[in-house]
């Protein structure tokens, strides 16, 4: 599909008119997430393919962004289509509690690539009812209530989710007794006062480790966090630490819940991130990139002990919506894809070969760069008035990055004074090089104001 | 589509192989909503069309569940396969920031069927996620904490969700704080020594006012309630309860939020259940029929008054699929066929001339039936040991009318002591015959047993 047949079955309408009613129809009628309603200036999308999209007028955009960094097989890929198509004239939806084939090959599918010792998996709408379910197992196979996560987070924005992230977004939300802070290393603003990654490390670790013996181990069920915290500044961890966490929550009897929401399915150019860290938890939760959100779908994947745990006693959660055949369908495709066409493996190469590489030497020219970090198709780029201070560039700025950007023909990820660079996982040298121009003449203009 | 045409692509594999796959993929990876996982035996749902549901063999079930009370255009409705087969190929997924045009036609749409004085729609998941929401809303506008609900209730499975749930699956997830319930009308089992309907709502509405005087009215934030508690037992509120909520809400500056999740979009024989009480709530929360369940959706619409206090204020919350476009493109076709093929109009004259006749009929013949209630396609049928004490039939018992129903070709909803009769709003009245024949002849074998 190619932008100028993106219609709507409208067809007199042109382009541009259809571009002023998607406008008008969401000015007036559609409330909008974690903004004021007033003063938005949307980019109408009405179609995609691979790592672009387009408005009804068939301007395109290079997608680096992957919307909200989940369209890992790129928009629209044709195989994962055809299978949305197919099911949706078998079955789109049944209830949880009967045995559907496509569920169970989807549950089979990602199981295959987790970890030895993961034995089920519990299939929710999303990212942040992933995380419900997830601490709602620690918390009964525990008996304890306490979840300990990260200040540089996020978990979604139910109940649960919303008070285990850590960033502005909890503090209007903060209802929920139970939960605990703590910080996670991040050596380019540490908060240990250290020097380099391994004092980082062992310094992060033995700050967790007081915060849990302060609160009173027997009372925390669970440490939640992401493998590599995505929207907090895609902060790769360093060597050692999950591996820590995982020594301390032993120690303890804690339950381990690595977030794999953002990370998981090819991100990192490894199907989980936690591969890249050897570091094997007792409950992982997913979404985005497991069907690159085609349809809404998310869960929680089990280890044996946990699963067995409700072998017979039962499990007080569940949704209209867990394993819905349409989900289920457009995952098992999305997987399918991503093994035979090595869409992971691409990742990792972009990552290792023409990603970092082209972001350190964009680092080289640009001052505003005060540090560049990542793997696979999942980094961030720091921005900065001061390369000595660290000093974030100011939103004013960093308004002028996006628009730059966006003017280029390249649609950016932007968060606080971060440029996050996350495209699909499908993404072409080619794309990248285009990118990358785009991003550098965006860069030499801020430098220039 | 029809029964024996249900593959899965697998060519060789005959129905009965491709059971017990199903089955077996099942139990050894899908790990399962509020249920121990060992001793389940699921049924396989392969494929489905209007009031009925098939397995991979061809054995075929009247589906009086309509799943989990949501398909309310029955299974596989041609027109809105043929609109998410259509929006799959143009645009899947898109991030929620972004204007879409379906989205703002599916915003639209749902307002076209609000009360007046509704102006906007937040777009989520499902029901859990939009009850989350909405208590959001409420707790920002007023700057108050506490939500009250009832006892007899079902809002979700997400944090704030869970805890204002009334029923047991609250009290293993009971770990935020601010929730506060109340008993509601049910005058077959009244907390208020009632006599008839009108003391029952009197002393209902005098029982919450006086729950919200103690515990403050200036920390009271919300009061949720399902427009009829659905999951508790179709609890038909008395006239006058919930102008009496609201006259309440209002004297004490208290957001009214009417839960539609299950009782919407047609249920009930009207648009919104609340139509039926002329009562106008501040949030509608919705999910279920609004697409018959076919692509994961749900929300909440907003009045003018709340809505606009967002203008200018930053709303706290949002997900990555709100407004997914597959999402938004099975509403506005879902929305489209209820109205084009008068299915919430057949919903009404079911229950009124078919459905509740045919119920009340069956109560007359067995002493089992100790009270049946509903309107449109939403039914309780009471089953007691004994009319006079009212004393539950046993869980034996129930399981008994379940397999009863099955081995005559019904898929029956069955909660607690309660047979729900919740066919889909298209179900004709020879399925209503048909199915009334096997609760009719399951009964008798319960009252012989
Ligand atoms: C790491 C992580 N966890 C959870 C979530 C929540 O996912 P959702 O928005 O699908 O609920 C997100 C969303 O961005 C995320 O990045
Ligand atoms: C009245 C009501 N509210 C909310 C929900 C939760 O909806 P979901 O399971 O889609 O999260 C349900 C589900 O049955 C419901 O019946």
């Amino acid at each position: 599909m190619s932008p100028t047949t993106t219609g709507t079955g409208a067809g007199a309408s042109s382009g541009d008119a259809l571009n002023a009613e998607a406008l008008d129809l969401d000015a007036q009628h559609v409330f909008h997430s974690w903004s004021a309603q007033d003063g938005r200036t949307p980019l109408v999308v009405a179609g995609g393919s691979g790592s672009r999209v387009w408005d009804h007028d068939g301007r395109t955009l290079l997608d680096f962004s992957s919307q909200l960094v989940n369209t890992n097989v790129g928009h629209q890929h044709p195989v994962v289509v055809a299978a949305i198509r197919e099911q949706a004239g078998v079955l789109t939806t049944v209830a949880p509690a009967t045995a559907n084939l496509v569920r169970g090959r989807a549950a089979e599918s990602i199981l295959s690539h987790a970890p030895e010792g993961f034995a089920k998996v519990f299939f929710t709408n999303a990212g942040a009812d992933a995380n419900e379910n997830a601490i709602r197992m620690a918390r009964q196979v525990t008996g304890r209530d306490k979840v300990v996560s990260l200040y540089r987070s996020y978990h979604g924005n139910t109940g649960a989710a919303i008070v285990s992230t850590g960033d502005w977004r909890r503090v209007p939300n903060e209802y929920a007794r139970g939960h605990v802070h703590a910080f996670g290393p991040y050596l380019y603003r540490s908060e240990f006062w250290a020097v380099d990654q391994e004092q980082e490390c062992e310094r992060a670790l033995h700050h967790l480790e007081r915060v849990i013996q302060a609160e009173g181990p027997a009372s925390v069920a669970a440490v939640l966090m992401e493998t590599i915290p995505g929207t907090a500044g895609v902060l790769v961890p360093p060597a050692g630490y999950l591996t820590g966490v995982r020594e301390i929550c032993d120690r303890y009897g804690v339950v381990m819940i690595l977030d794999e929401v953002m990370a998981g399915f090819g991100r990192t150019g490894h199907w989980f991130a936690l591969d890249a860290y050897g570091v094997v938890p007792d409950l992982i939760t997913f979404a985005k990139g497991v069907n690159s959100g085609y349809v809404p779908a998310g869960g929680v994947i089990i280890s044996e002990a946990i699963s067995s745990y409700f072998d017979e006693r039962v499990f007080p959660g569940g949704l209209t919506y867990s394993g819905h055949p349409l989900a289920m369908a457009s995952i098992v495709a999305a997987l399918g894809v991503m093994e035979s066409e090595g869409i992971v493996a691409n990742a990792a190469r972009i990552g290792r070969d023409v990603l970092g590489p082209g972001l350190r030497a964009l680092a080289d020219r640009h001052t505003v760069i005060g540090e560049v970090r990542g793997m696979g198709v999942f980094w961030a780029v720091e921005l900065v008035a001061d390369r000595a201070t660290r000093e974030p560039l100011p939103a004013a700025a960093m308004g002028a990055v996006k628009a730059g950007s966006m003017a280029r023909g390249v649609l950016p990820f932007v968060q606080d004074n971060r440029l996050h660079v996350v495209p699909p996982c499908i993404v072409t040298d080619e794309e990248i090089a285009e990118g990358l121009a785009a991003i550098d003449a965006t860069l030499t203009d801020i430098e220039q104001a």
